[in-house]
């Protein structure tokens, strides 16, 4: 038998080919071709690269600290692959593209690859596509690899899922988005880092931090890993060499890849996701003009059926 | 037959029962009961009331705007709930509980219904659980209802799902953000209000936003509708005036309720939803060790089994 197109792909992706990890990604996005199967082969690359997460509020300085950790990894001859994880690209794409910019200092190094991440709408989203891309960099030989994302919450929860260890990234002005979303903030860090740590602030923030942490030990049934809080300024170089050192440390630790979910929770999380993909895109046939349940479909648009109706006529009446 | 627990709640929320509701809604939170057929029979409703999604970054001063709006539509003896949605709480639960206490001078008002919504970690998320409550808000008798989220980028997505219009509150500090989100920020929004426009910066925040809309306009296929810019102070109550008369007057006007997806694709998301959330729960016990997979569980918590592997093993090989 030929081999298919996807499992050229796949050859020369496992040959380091940047070319091939560029089209591999782009199919994760767009759930094209059998990603599943291509996941169950290259699997077992992932444990051998180290994911770490960059997470923080706009302005916080994520692109230079990130530029910081490319430099240090290549010093040390380590290949690192940069995902820039984008939410808002199922509309418009590109609302991170000046942060990539910034990074292409290292765009002309073959052992730096950078790309920006989105959903194409589809289902799973970014929490999917981000572990799929970062399995697809693994497998093409990249040693380290780093997924920044911009935005404080919702998104910091999803990298937590991916990562191996998260960097939570804050200026002595975000003190508002501590208060509002500590619960999220620290549950999803290792370490956190106060940036831009000249500006008025600074202590009153990592103080708070640290009133936040110890009252989370005090109140926690099990032993929590200590949270380091270091204070940095990137853009002067001010402290970044403990936080580097500490980020390194951690990753030569034997910390299991992914910290999220269990295998089984993994795979039945996995399952439902493309279980929803092929349902959904199913639906959509099955209600559309040509389809078995066109009829529904009109009624849907003339709006004499609504849309909990279907899903249950859909899934048969005797449910 | 007599009627089941879950129809005795629903009767109760049609008679405006506020335990009823609250009671309904964690069931959702929850996937506990019939949800999809709870929703059938409710759906109509939801065409009776406004939803109006308030979102921005922290600090942007969401609480002290959504105040006025209740003030507002009390006045008018209209009654107005308010969701609030916090995507931490998979973790922790109530990290916006400081927005909620702020809001707590209308929580003696029969009036008012305040609430805050997380995902319980099931699949659908935030989404899912908003639209569903705001269809049950509407079944209590509530006419408007407000969708606050608190971030950008990622959750903004969300309310324009089940909003019928979204207002963006940015502040002056807001510039970064504006800077990295824009794009997801101008296609969620349908208003925009620069809060603390006494502060340095208000105006160039506000320009930069007027020539992002210019510039969108000028390269879109399709005549958009046009997004005003209001300047207010909404703790010291400038400008305010302006803001809620327009949003008003949106009120009246006849939108669709609901402004994200056709019928046909709401119903397709939901079943996609709907079967993922069964197949989910439905891989874990095959997994788990009284399953019908329970070898394939032991061989994924071994690590001789990948998760990927294992969903191509449950979906059937001949896929």
């Amino acid at each position: 038998m030929a081999p298919s197109p996807e499992s050229d792909l796949v050859e020369r992706l496992l040959q380091g080919e940047l070319r091939a990890l560029s089209r591999l990604i782009t199919h994760t996005e767009e759930g094209r071709g059998d990603v599943l199967a291509t996941m169950e082969r290259l699997w077992s690359h992932r444990a051998g690269a180290r994911v770490l997460g960059v997470t923080g509020p706009p302005g916080a300085g994520k692109s230079t600290v990130v530029d910081k950790v490319i430099a240090r990894h290549r010093a040390a001859g380590r290949r690192v692959a940069v995902l820039a994880v984008d939410p808002s690209s199922p509309f418009t794409g590109g609302a991170i593209l000046g942060d990539r910019i910034r990074m292409q200092g290292h765009a002309a190094d073959p052992g730096v690859f950078i790309r920006s991440l989105g959903t194409r709408g589809h289902h799973g989203g970014l929490t999917r596509t981000t572990r799929e891309a970062a399995i697809l960099c693994a497998a093409a030989g990249f040693d380290r690899i780093i997924v920044e994302t911009v935005g404080v919450g919702q998104t910091e929860l999803e990298v937590v899922g991916v990562a191996d260890q998260v960097l939570v990234l804050l200026v002595p002005e975000a003190g508002d988005v501590i208060q509002t979303m500590k619960a999220g903030l620290l549950e999803g860090a290792d370490v956190f880092a106060v940036n831009k740590c000249d500006r008025p602030g600074a202590d009153k923030l990592a103080a708070s931090l640290q009133a936040m942490l110890e009252d989370r030990a005090e109140i926690a049934s099990e032993l929590l890993p200590a949270v380091p809080i270091f204070r940095v300024s990137a853009q002067h170089g001010e402290g970044l060499d403990g936080l580097l050192e500490e980020l390194d440390r951690r990753d030569v630790e034997a910390v299991p890849p992914g910290r999220a979910l269990p295998p089984i929770a993994v795979a039945a999380r996995l399952l439902g996701e493309e279980v929803a993909r092929t349902a959904e895109l199913e639906a959509r046939n099955e209600l559309s003009p040509d389809g078995d349940h066109a009829d529904l479909g009109r009624a849907l648009e003339a709006g004499t059926a609504n849309p909990y109706g279907a899903v249950r006529a859909l899934l048969g009446a005797d449910r």
